[in-house]
């Protein structure tokens, strides 16, 4: 019997989140970007779905839907769950939503359940960073650190976040009033799915994430010298592209040797690009990522290093350039823990884990106590239609949730 | 006195192609199609020189504009010299233009001396293959090949070969009349500029070449899985393009440890293509050359057994398409020989070389005796602006062709 309630709730969650879906921007796949009209949909819905549960809900002015169930001591401290709702063009239904309509039917769980802290659940409106070509802004927006800046960036049509703002009816001028998280915010908490093939590979349906990676991208330039494939001989050669190759190898093991750490070269363009001339240019971009900001730092000074080497080996010269590069962020560790004994008072072993991509759950860590929760992503798949998850794993998820918050106490140092 | 006389000789050679490649299709430049306008006032210019140097020119169907400088003996054997005037687009003034016009430099320096044969100087209009996207039509015009389809092709403006001839005044119906090589044609040597580094490295003038290599053209796809480079781990990756580079360092390796053979992948294509995701999919080309066709078909071999054993290696499969392959092509012996004496009667070594470009030469050596002379190709620079010859190689090139000329005979076995 409790077999079949669980599984009822998850599919319900499940199945939220493909209705949730089908309100896209482009008809016939899932795409909604920050303020779109579909956006106002997706509110309303979601709306509807929340007032079903016993909660009203407000959207701030940047643009976030948020609920709260109150506890009944009025002055009681605050729990936060959340995650986005915007996506990728030619998205799925999970990356993001998940986290939100598994938040909601958590309360709905709860009934009646008293809790000594109130429930905020919040949908971020922003995280991908699609439309404005930069991510994060819902949760910069509610810790108080949106710039003038970035709400002067434009769209591909040159509408400016301010202006998106105020055309979907909100007030960019109160941001600072209304966004802000509730003072004595003490936890926040984000369901996501992984993203990546790890849970999969462990056999595993859920991970406490530690830390988010820090990551560094940089353009790489090798200068040889272009020449004609028959008439040179190899003694005699430049070449720009077998410097990057034998680079691109070193970039690979030495990632492959350091635990945790990835490194990637996803794009590469050798000029002048014919099939009888020696490439004597080559572009390439390398991404480094580990949750330890030394072990980053130290692989990208090797890698530059062996960059230099291999283009020296051919009279290639090397040029780099550091296009952007951010901190790793540790989740709360206190949360966390209590995070991994709610999985395991369920009957689950949520290994911890660190986080590869980014999420609003760091840019919220450094301001109030934060962890995430992953759910396993099958075939590691993500941003991409196919994207799904299991219903066993949403319940584990759910369960999760609903055990740390019967069990976690506010006034505890966590 | 006599090195003055030499160095006037050269000087003008020099002279010629430079006033040559001022004769452009596109202003400021040097780019002379195939049968292009200013094809016509190139033939005007050329006719006008070989008028001055006592011959009469005519043009062949195929374009090509061709003087005779006639032995006393009617039924006299005739020797070619040859080279092409077309160029590649923003072309130097040398490489083609040197043959033709050190031929005629040579006819001019010979005076009334007799000489036991005919002198046949021949201009070819098309060897590049630039307008119609085929080299080689002339030289497969006057050796009987020029086929049908060849004729049908069509440039970017939709004009077939056939019409374009038409245009210019030819009739295509009459080229196996006018184009054939006379049937006792002994012997051709094309004189060219080497467009590599090897004579600048070892400090020569001159070389004979021996053999026209062999090649190989291939098309190469690594298919792995595209997937995101924060949250794969190395160890459960695909990566088409870190097996692409390791290939491609094998490509070098073996090329550089093989004498004489030369290995270049030119283009390479990695896919999506984005700084955040691990290519998937990775296109490359591979252009394998060797004078020896055992040696060129081990390395493809060779070389595709490593592109498999690299994909192998992080579970990415690997296509290969022979797109084009070309035999290498022997110089004629015994007249490769005579040219490397008159070389060294005149006080140069030019020592055998093969050339690792194709040229007219290969396409002559199957139907009559054919060699060729290359001369030093200053910072190994072609098919660009600043493509030069040095005075004194024009002139190391120049009294060897006399030499050649004055001692050869016809009759015996060369």
């Amino acid at each position: 019997m409790t077999n079949q309630i669980v599984s009822t709730r998850a599919a319900k969650v499940i199945a939220r989140c493909r209705e949730l879906a089908r309100i896209s921007d482009a008809p016939g796949e899932t795409t909604r970007l920050f303020l779109s009209p579909k956006t106002r949909d997706a509110h309303t819905l979601l709306t509807w779905w929340m007032r079903q549960g016993g909660l009203e809900a407000r959207t701030d002015d940047a643009g976030n839907l948020r609920a709260v169930r109150r506890s009944a001591k009025a002055d009681a401290p605050t729990l936060v769950l959340f995650s986005h709702i915007d996506t990728v063009p030619n998205a799925g239904a999970f990356d993001g939503p998940l986290g939100v309509l598994l938040g909601l039917a958590a309360i709905e769980e709860l009934g009646a359940t008293p809790l000594p802290f109130h429930l905020e659940l919040i949908a971020f409106s922003e995280e991908e960073g699609v439309r404005f070509g930069f991510p994060f802004l819902s949760s910069l927006a509610v810790t108080g650190q949106l710039s003038a800046e970035q709400l002067a960036r434009t769209d591909s049509a040159g509408i400016s976040v301010e202006q998106a703002l105020r055309d979907f009816g909100l007030d960019p001028d109160r941001i600072a009033q209304s966004c802000p998280l509730t003072p004595n915010t003490f936890a926040a908490l984000e369901v996501h799915i992984e993203q990546g093939p790890v849970l999969e590979s462990d056999n595993a349906s859920l991970a406490v994430v530690e830390t988010i990676v820090g990551q560094s991208r940089l353009n790489l330039t090798f200068e040889g010298q272009a020449n004609h494939a028959g008439t040179t001989p190899m003694p005699l050669r430049h070449d720009a592209l077998a410097a990057a190759a034998q680079w691109i190898v070193e970039v690979e093991r030495y990632a492959s040797d350091h635990t945790q750490l990835v490194a990637t070269v996803g794009r590469i363009e050798a000029l002048p690009g014919a099939t009888n001339v020696i490439p004597g240019t080559t572009h390439l971009t390398l991404d480094v990522r580990h949750p330890k900001d030394e072990s980053r730092h130290a692989a990208v000074a090797h890698l530059l290093t062996k960059a230099e080497a291999a283009g020296a080996l051919r009279g290639v010269s090397v040029r780099a350039k550091l296009l952007a590069e951010q901190k790793a962020v540790p989740m709360d560790r206190a949360l966390t823990v209590h995070l991994h004994q709610a999985a395991e008072r369920t009957g689950h072993d949520a290994k911890p884990m660190f986080s590869g991509a980014g999420h609003d759950a760091m840019i919220l860590a450094p301001h109030v106590p934060t962890t995430m929760l992953f759910v396993r992503s099958p075939g590691g798949l993500s941003h991409h239609p196919g994207e799904s998850v299991r219903e066993e794993d949403v319940e584990a998820a759910l369960a999760t949730v609903l055990n740390l918050l019967v069990h976690l106490k506010p006034h505890a140092k966590h």
